[in-house]
């Protein structure tokens, strides 16, 4: 039996949030998870503008009373004016985890050179990991496919439930004292 | 017809601006950018040495009151205690792009070991992007060279003048939605 | 001749500090340095527990009293509540240097996908070099194969001695004009 877990999936987009495009962030978010994880998942999704403390209020909500063992936001993480989710990821943060914004923008460089203008970063916040992702589906995957291996052994450290993989999409990596047995 | 732009090229060095040395930096920058922009291009030229202060208020007066679209700097990038651009750098951001100071030292890394000591940034002040270039003339051209692809849609980003580059020295890289028609 | 040396080497583990088991980083970092410095070497070691006032007071007196021109630690750096030795050493850091947290980083990913846990930094106070290391032995080693040969040169640059290496286990790098005659 796997653990039960719950996840924050967080679009910041002014135009999707008013209805001027329709949000493709959260439904490319789900898509991959539901691929990846093994786990039980409860999804709880919000779709925001780029306002900083809002994006603030989502995240600790979603960390605090909502139980999110992992947040993933998509968008405005760039360089524009109205792109502050890295801002008010930073200012929730209880621990920055430097090594997720630079491996997340060595992956996205593989595709495309404008991947150095990404600010996104991962931070914790109490027993949750939050992470923020691009805005455009492919780069969504890519960067997932990226990174996401080394997730679950995070979230263990944290606190978090033991989140399980299917090897075909992604391999947990964890060292072996932190294995669970079958 | 292309976009007029000002760049601001500010060589910082206790050395070369007592006169100790000839700079190198500037003629450098220059050079490259000649070669490299299609664009007309109006410089704007500061020497000055490795003191906080004044490289903060150099790079303040070229955003704010020049009409720079690009600051770049060269040189005071090092662990020396006198070495202070990025402080100075970071000190006037509005936002602080990670994935410039990532890529810098990850291509100066192919060509010197030593590349790990460079402290260099890029940041935005309102519409203008400012990056620390190393100080030895092949350094700044290898970075250059490494990096500038993602430099005209950044510029684009924060809303300044459409950079267009010659291809054979570098290609530009926009998604085909910020591509102005020929 | 060769230069003494003076090098700090704390190790930071709540288990190991309180003799749960026996430390194994200080002998890693020792037994590496052995083999890859030609100079005399003094060590000053320290066992200390994760508790953050403590790291601090340790990294300080290294570099201010006991006159270390380096000071490696080992443990503490990953995303657990309890790991602070990043904290710490940024909160007695005068320069940051963000390029050997990244290179050390991406030493480790050639190894383990959960490297990019790791939120070890490297930073100067006055003239030492402070660089946080992975806690296993295995790793320590790969991490030193991988940076060291960028650590000479800025110990050059803060005012340090000279350090000299032996080929056969890492090559120093420094620019012509900072080499020692024979």
């Amino acid at each position: 039996m796997s653990d039960n877990v719950t996840i924050g999936l967080v679009s910041i987009s002014d135009r999707a949030s008013s209805g001027v495009y329709e949000d493709q962030g959260i439904p490319a978010l789900k898509d991959w998870l539901d691929k990846a994880l093994v786990n039980p998942v409860s999804y709880v999704e919000r779709l925001i503008p780029d306002e900083q403390p809002l994006i603030e209020a989502t995240l600790s909500e979603l960390a605090d009373r909502q139980g999110c063992a992992l947040v993933l936001t998509t968008g405005g993480t760039g360089p524009a004016a109205r792109d502050v989710t890295p801002e008010a990821t930073l200012a929730v943060a209880h621990k920055v985890l430097p090594g997720f914004g630079e491996a997340m923008r060595a992956v996205s460089l593989k595709y495309v050179p404008t991947a150095i203008l990404s600010r996104q970063v991962g931070v914790t916040r109490g027993a949750c990991l939050i992470l923020n992702l691009p805005g455009q589906p492919k780069a969504i995957r890519e960067t997932l496919d990226g990174v996401f291996a080394a997730v679950p052994y995070c979230v263990d450290l944290i606190g978090g439930p033991y989140l399980e993989t299917r090897p075909e999409v992604v391999q947990a990596f964890r060292p072996k004292s932190a294995q669970r047995r079958a």
